[in-house]
């Protein structure tokens, strides 16, 4: 029996949020149902609802930065009990067995995760998002949230957290590496906090100045506006990794030129349009020019013990479930500082369904 | 008082290479004259020539894979002694002083190294090349050739050797390690054994079927003809590490796909517009897509002295000089297994000048 919960949908690529429903299946005996009471809004949301990425079905309800509290386990569910405040990221499923999906690495599944909405799930359904009073998902795919962070501000972790995460430990971000971070954003603004956590020297290239005291205060050593392009001179060979959180096209060999010798330009925001890179450019200090996306399970767990023991949080604005519209126009001119986090307990159904 | 030695001089960048002279410094107190002994061609003589890579000053005598011995060393000069084999690759000069420099990075010396040719010279000169009867070099960038490795084949060591083991070594190309090596002419050929001999598993991707059992006999476990585009579904996430040695524009992202986790193509050759890269097919495996260029001094003695010690040689053609536009015509073709070497005792300088 599937059970119809209030939400917020994308009726069309182009309208407005509305409130709506979706169906969430039975719990089956390894899934979770989990109450959502916080969703964090993230630019993939519009991206995926706009059609930017690929035709959807509508109506779909997105969001995929889940933190809420389990109200029922499946009778073979060990580790998680009714009660406990649990997080959803990106994936809601994998094929477990391949090489990438056993080494704990689901994001690469070799025959692609099962993102948390717009979908096609193992039952055929398309799968629901977030923006929702409720969910459903197998146990695997559900990360504990440690008691230390704040409930309404985790959301955002489980996916801007996770995708600057696993980047900065791939690459080695520590104490003595110099880590710029490029945007600062939803994405960056976590970058630079996590990076700085784990004691490397971090400096903030964004467009303007306007966040420069944001980013000292979250830690950086530095600030530097790219609208002046004197800094790509100044700062030539000066990192040994560039997290690029910026999606839209820029001139990545002017970037690449900060790096010093084997330093790594990763990007985890892209433009759908392929990136035009000059060879010599990466030739000089060998330099690699790479990209990465969210992080597995075990290491989103990693991250949110890690963002627990050192006292890391986003910083997030919550709103109504009826300014979710207004907050998606704030996101698309970088109106926010420096996450959305819808109150999912504002939901309302259309006539008829209830808020859980 | 400068020398005139006897040359292969290009005088124009479309014309034939002819019989000519080059002016060589005195020998300062850190400086060895080498009689050039064995020269080696190298794709880069040809695009250097033929302004490929920027305008040139002509006459012009290329040729950076050089083999020679010392015929006279400066007063200050140690550990090198007249009648020692020697070696000379694409560097004679760079600052000393910079990080990359001090690190034994020359290659990436932050001032720019000065080429073996082509280049502006500390005391204003045009750097004049290996197809030459003698070269005057400062000690520092002069390499010992181990007595294990024939003479009349070690001098593509100096370029086609380094540039292959430098991005093998750092990305470390060693038992377990999946390697495919992308073209396997004068570069890919020694890329090939050089890895190896470092213990990988190799395979060769090559246009064609035609050089596979040269490629079984260097040691590859495959070989296979990337003109069936099915190769590419094949090999999807089969290659831990990709050496590209080809120098024209190639579908980049076509490579990228067939990288596991983790994996980096890393190229050698490049084309000079800018090589166009999908962002999304990074993202997947956390894959990247490097450059390097030759190597540093203390490197190539470490490759010299590796190559010595496991047994590894370029294939060479020797020639004489009157056979040098031939054997350009040849490189372009890609007609050579796998390296030419002029016979430098066979040039003779046009009337008036000596071959040492």
């Amino acid at each position: 029996m599937t059970r119809t919960v209030a939400a917020i949908v994308a009726r069309t690529p182009d309208g407005p949020l509305e409130p709506g429903v979706v169906e969430r299946r039975e719990v089956g005996p390894r899934d979770v149902r989990i109450d959502v009471v916080w969703a964090g809004i993230c630019h993939s949301d519009i991206h995926t609802v706009r059609g930017d990425w690929g035709a959807q079905t509508y109506p779909l309800a997105v969001g995929h930065e889940i933190a809420g509290v389990v109200a029922e386990v499946g009778a073979q569910v060990e580790g998680l009990a009714v009660g406990q405040r649990v997080g959803v990221g990106c994936m809601v499923g994998s094929c477990r067995d391949c090489a990438n999906c056993r080494a704990g690495r689901e994001q690469y599944c070799e025959r692609g995760f099962t993102d948390t909405y717009g979908a096609r799930d193992a039952d055929g359904t398309i799968t629901q998002g977030g923006y929702a009073a409720s969910i459903v998902v197998d146990e695997h795919f559900v990360l504990s949230l440690p008691d230390a962070l704040p409930f309404e501000k985790v959301a955002p972790l489980l996916c801007a957290g996770i995708t600057t995460y696993s980047p900065l430990r791939r690459w080695g971000a520590g104490p003595g590496v110099r880590v710029a971070v490029v945007g600062m954003g939803g994405l960056g603004h976590m970058a630079v906090k996590l990076a700085v956590a784990m004691g490397a020297d971090v400096t903030v290239l964004s467009q303007t100045s306007s966040k420069r005291a944001d980013a000292l205060g979250f830690g950086a050593v530095a600030h530097h506006a790219t609208s002046d392009p004197a800094v790509f001179d100044r700062l030539a060979r000066s990192f040994d990794l560039i997290v690029n959180t910026v999606s839209a096209s820029l001139d990545f060999d002017a970037y690449l030129g900060l790096l010093d010798f084997g330093g790594t330009m990763v990007n985890v925001g892209a433009p759908p349009e392929p990136a035009p890179v000059t060879l010599f450019t990466l030739f000089t200090n060998q330099r690699s020019f790479a990209g990465s996306t969210i992080g597995g399970i075990a290491e989103t767990q990693e991250m949110l013990n890690f963002c627990a023991e050192h006292g890391i949080v986003p910083e997030v604005e919550t709103i109504r479930a009826d300014q979710v519209n207004d907050a998606w126009e704030r996101v698309l001119k970088s109106d926010v500082r420096y996450r959305f986090v819808i109150d999912a307990s504002t939901l309302k159904g259309p006539s008829g369904a209830t808020a859980a």
